[in-house]
Order: structure tokens, then C-alpha cells, then sequence
């Protein structure tokens, strides 16, 4: 028997990242500016690598914890106390490879074969693959695209509740639309789900990346209780341009803390000590480089969206909160084809919209979090090729 | 609803490591001769760190290959074809976040609801575990002891494949016992493996730690084609003294390279650059290391053996591979409560031989992959214990 055929259905059938699709297509191409991942340009701070180099150096390359170091998770405790008001304690905050494992660990934790998990598309597609990757089925329910913003119609998500549904999963603010939950918003799902014994699970990762004067976006943290069922995933990625260290953490009823110990004792056993001193150093005094990261973001969502909407010919949401212009451009339905012609003909990678569901189709995401001037230079020839 | 009714069952009942149970009751006590996980007592080389420094330093902190960096995966097809005699190219070799995961990944590919796969027992829970959390069921089959060796009944093993089976699971050297199968045993399975269309999840992770004169153990390597249905589970760990970094590697037919990458994209999305840097090093140039460790191994089992066995309490059958002496003591037949006792009373940590299924009960496992001095005190604590 051949290997493909021998596999796993759920396995063989996992869907291939749209967006590295497009990336590999052009890959090697000279002159690239690559704005199709969710990613920065600037290299992890400094101060953030030599707390790496400091605890390689002594010598501490042996087993840790589970859950990771208690200094960690004290100060993602301070962390959470200091931006979001709320006083949870350590025990609720468990250390994980990557962002991308605490959504794995969270489905793990809630929904296995013949399970259901709603969530709003677009979407980051990494989140409805781990659910099929586990036997389970991501069911979407379309965001409403009009210029003025996206909309969640809530009571369509609540119509798509069955009696196999396990969790909501709510991404705000949204990759890739920019759609922001406001906190009414959040109470209310909070609500139903109260009622109906059901799972949240929480990706705020983008919090700190919002539009105008607030610190911070809503979370389900201002309307709920410690002991509601959410399970909170996050990452050191975008805040402190860690991206590639592979390093987050899940928040969750501490009442379960043996549980998730148990997930992680079974996926990777725990994370390098030395990446939780270089995320430590990020959490204690990285506010100033978050800063930078947050003002630069802005700085680039000016420059690429005065430039691609003086074409006339974009549509898209002003994006309320994370790092990415979300556009349409008019004669232009098949965002697959029209992100390859893009990054063939002028050399800036976007990402299409079909990779973030049905509901993102006719669309291409644009990171800004980059430099002003490598945004110049895309929006320049990103609006000349619109133009054409 | 509370969380833990909450949980999906899978998840809530995954089983506590019986060996972290053990540590966690004695973690903080003085004095202590942690000889319960399987870690020696040399922090990583500095040649490794070093390496880990410099691509830090050279800021490569961004995203990269899922499927690893091409430089760590042409190394592995050195290392493979140096110590294994095949030339079968760097296609084949992923990088993952840990052993564990090579396993979490080669459990996803292959067995979700209603599967089966089959395992000889005792054997590390970690095995059995991450099958649960995908909903399948691990099937042990006992290995016979005596103390001649430990022998694993091929005919029964072969008669506990069902209708759902999918898989075989074969860890040699074996963590616990230190059975390790000859060529024609590999050959037999292989050929019943071939004949059924079923997995193999080879578990070679202590091929390099043999006792006597040969350079490693066989290997399924040895009888197999690059095409056969076998995913190799290995780690860094072991080898390299790098057990708190969490790198491994996973061989696979290369045909389903695009379902590895899937199902690495949607865990943790690939491994830190300059951990893979790291790794580079410890291959093409950790040998001597490696020769150093084993010595030590070897020279830690003659010091433990002799003095327990001096006892004429105890029984075990000699090690073939890996570094563990897993022996039982006359009058103790419950090994946690034995471990717990032993702890408390001489400070010498033992994982209890039930943490690896009901087929280990009876049985302690200890770790001699350390400095003799210590083995010594070790050894004569628990020689005046046992003799009591």
C-alpha cells in the first residue's frame, strides 16, 4: 500500500496553507516585498535575545515544568493585572510552542470526532484545520463585509448551534479583516454560551494592535469571571516580533491546570527554558518596543491605504484593530490567481482572501506592520498595477 | 457548567505521568539523586549553544521552513547515511519540536476515533497517552521478563491486530526495560506490517546507546525500503544532552511531505532557526560527545548493577540498549508506593515501573546516564535500603 493512501483520512485531507501556497510560488523571486505573512520586519529586540543567551549560558538545558517556569507565568499574571485590570493569578496561565499550539491544546482540551466549533469567517485558517485535524468540523458563519466595517450578525452565529457544537471561537481583533468585537458584543456571546454550557475559545492576539487612542481592544476578560469556560490563546509573535521562536501561552480555569499540564506533557512536554527567559524579559520590558511596533503599524496602515484608495478601485473596511489591510479590487474575484499575478508582476506578496474561507474570496491581505518606506514602495506599485 | 465536566472525556482523562507524580512529591526535597526521568547530568555542550548564539546573534528570528531549514534536514541525511548505511536523501527528515511531537505527529497521520495501534508494554506512557487524546486506543501487548532478558512473543503481538488496528509502535532499545529487538525480528514485522498494509511508529531514540561493541542497534532501517509504511520517532535530546530544548526529527516516506508540513503548520508551526542551528552543530559535530555519553552510560550501569545485584534482593534482566537498569526488589510489588518510599527515606529519585503500564509493576527504573560518583552514592543508598 502507498503511504498517501494508507493515511489517516482527517490527516491526508488537512488543508494546505493557502498562504504558504502563494508563498512558495514565489519564494525565490529577487526583489520581493513579502506582506503576505503576519510578520515585521524587525528582528526580536536585543534585550529580549541576550535574556536567551543569559540562561543558555547557565546551562540551563534540562527538563523544566510542564506549565512552564513560575517566573513566567508570574509575570504573565503582572501582565494581565496591568493591561487588562484583572488580578487572576499565575495559575491560570500555562507556557506553550507557539500560539499555534495553544489553539491546538484548546481544541485538544474540547472537541474530538463529531464535535462542532463555530467560528466567524474570514478567519486565520490554522484555527478550522486544527479542528479537522482532531476529527472534528470548524463550521463558519460569514462576517458581513460593507465598506462602513464588518459585522457579526450574532444571532446567525447563535443559529449555528447544534447539539454536537462545543466552543465558539472568536478571533478579536480579526486577521485578516480588522473586525473588532466591541464589549456588548463579547457580554452577549458570553452569555449564551453561559446558557448552553459551551466553550469560548479566545484569540486576542492582536489586542495591543488597535486603531485610534485605546490601549487595548475589548476582551473577554471585561465582561467574564475566572471559572467561565474560555480558553484563552495568545503568542509572543506580534507584540514582541518573536514570530519565529514558537512561543505562547494559553490562559484557563485553573481548576483544569492538571488537564492542560497533561496536553502539553503529551504534544512537545514543555518549552526550552531559555525561550521563557527571553519571554519573561519580552513581558517585564518590552513595553516601549511594543510601543514602537504599534506606532509603526499605524504609521504603515496610513501610507499603504491614502495610497490604494486613491486608485478608486479598492473596497475594503478601515481595519479596526491588528496589522492588516483587507482589500478587494474591482475586476478581480479570484484572489488565488489575482495574489500570483500580483507577486509575479510586481513583487509584493499578498495573501488571498480564499485562504481565510469562502468569506474572505475576492480579497487580499496586506501586513503593514513593515517598515514606511518598503510600504511606500509596495503601495506604490501595488496602486500602479490597480491602475493599470 | 464547571470546566472539568466541561472537557471533552479524552482530555480529561489523559492520564498524570505516573513519573512526574513521583517527582512532584519529592521535588523539593534536599539531598535529592534525581534518577527518575530520563536525563543525564551534563548540561548541553558549549559547541551547541554556541551555535544557538550565533544565528541569535545573526538575527534569524523570523518565520521559516515548516518542514525545517534545508542545512538541519541535508544533515540528517548525513547522519543517516553515516550510521545507518542509507543514502536516502534529505526529503525524507522533518524537524519537529521535540521527540514527543515527532510522535504526536506520527499518532495524527495515521490513528484518530476508533482506531487502534498496538505496542509492546512496558514502554513509556508518553506513547500510549498521546493515542488517547486522538481518540484512538492503544492496544499493549507484554513483553515477558526474565532474567535472562526481557522477550517480546511476536506471535501474540501479531494476534492483537483487529479489523481497526493501523498501527505498530516499536520503541528499540526500549525505555524502560532495555529489550532491544535483533535484525530478524525487524524483518518479521516489517513483513507482517507489509502483508496486513498497517504503520509501523519506529521509536529509535536510544539506537546509539548499545552496550557492547556495536556502533548502534539494529534498525528497521536495516530491512526496509525508503517507501515502506514506517515513520521514525527521534529526538536531540538524548544524544546531545539537549533534553530541555525540545528538538526532534520525524523520517517519513516522501511522498507525504506535504502532510507532514500540514500537520506541523497547524501545532506549533515549525521550530526556532537557531534552535535548528543548534542542532546542525550537534550532528556533524557531536560525536565525540555522543562516545562521551555512552561511556559515562556504560560505565554508570557497571557501578549500579554490581552494587544492587550485591543485594541478592533484586531482579532485572541486563540492558541490551538505552540507559536505564529497571529491576524489581524482593517484597515490593507496589512500585509508586515503593518509589515514594524510597525517595523519602534515602533521597534517591526512581520512576515507578507502573508509569509504563500494568506490564512494569513490580519494577523501578533508574537512570545511569550520569556521573559514577554520583551513581555510587546512589547506588549504595539504595543497596543499604534494599538490604534493610
Amino acid at each position: 500500500m502507498d503511504a498517501m493512501s494508507a493515511l489517516r483520512p482527517e490527516a491526508r485531507e488537512a488543508p494546505e496553507s493557502g498562504i504558504v501556497e502563494v508563498v512558495n510560488f514565489a519564494r525565490e523571486r529577487g526583489d520581493l516585498i513579502p506582506l503576505w505573512v503576519g510578520e515585521g520586519d524587525l528582528p526580536t529586540p536585543d534585550f529580549i535575545r541576550v535574556a536567551a543567551n543569559a540562561s543558555l549560558a547557565r546551562g540551563e538545558t534540562f527538563y523544566t515544568y510542564q506549565r512552564g517556569i513560575p517566573a513566567l507565568r508570574e509575570a504573565l499574571a503582572r501582565y494581565h493585572l496591568r493591561h487588562f485590570g484583572r488580578d487572576w493569578g499565575a495559575e491560570r496561565h500555562f507556557v506553550t510552542g507557539s500560539g499555534m499550539q495553544a489553539i491546538q491544546l484548546a481544541v485538544q482540551a474540547v472537541a474530538g470526532a463529531g464535535d462542532e466549533v463555530i467560528y466567524p469567517e474570514p478567519a486565520w485558517p490554522n484555527f478550522p484545520a486544527a479542528i479537522g485535524i482532531m476529527g472534528a468540523r470548524a463550521i463558519p458563519v460569514p462576517l458581513d463585509f460593507s465598506p462602513n466595517g464588518w459585522t457579526l450578525d450574532i444571532d446567525r452565529l447563535f443559529a449555528a448551534v447544534t447539539p454536537r457544537t462545543r466552543a465558539i471561537y472568536l478571533n478579536s481583533p480579526s486577521n485578516p479583516t480588522g473586525w473588532m468585537a466591541d464589549k456588548e458584543t463579547l457580554a452577549a456571546i458570553l452569555e449564551e454560551v453561559r446558557r448552553r454550557g459551551l466553550w469560548i475559545v479566545a484569540d486576542e492576539v492582536y489586542s495591543r494592535f488597535v486603531e485610534g487612542e485605546a490601549a487595548r481592544a475589548p476582551s473577554f476578560m471585561d465582561v467574564s469571571d475566572p471559572d467561565d469556560l474560555i480558553l484563552y490563546v495568545n503568542t509572543f509573535s506580534k507584540n514582541w516580533a518573536m514570530t519565529g521562536w514558537r512561543i505562547g501561552w494559553l490562559s484557563a480555569p485553573p481548576a483544569m491546570g492538571q488537564v492542560v499540564e497533561n496536553l502539553i506533557q503529551y504534544s512537545t512536554s514543555g518549552v526550552a527554558q531559555f525561550m521563557q527567559h527571553a519571554a519573561l524579559a519580552a513581558l517585564d520590558e518590552g513595553e516601549e518596543f511594543l510601543a514602537l511596533q504599534r506606532q509603526r503599524a499605524s504609521a504603515g496602515r496610513t501610507i499603504v491605504e491614502a495610497r490604494l484608495a486613491a486608485t478608486g478601485r479598492i473596497r475594503y473596511a478601515p481595519p479596526q484593530g491588528a496589522f492588516y489591510l483587507f482589500f478587494g479590487i474591482d475586476g478581480q474575484s479570484d484572489s488565488r490567481d489575482t495574489a500570483k499575478r500580483i507577486v509575479a508582476e510586481t513583487g509584493v506578496g499578498l495573501a488571498p482572501g480564499i485562504a481565510f474561507g469562502a468569506a474572505g474570496e475576492g480579497f487580499l491581505r496586506l501586513c503593514f506592520a513593515r517598515s514606511a518606506r518598503q510600504l511606500e514602495t509596495a503601495a506604490d506599485r501595488l496602486a500602479d498595477w490597480i491602475a493599470r
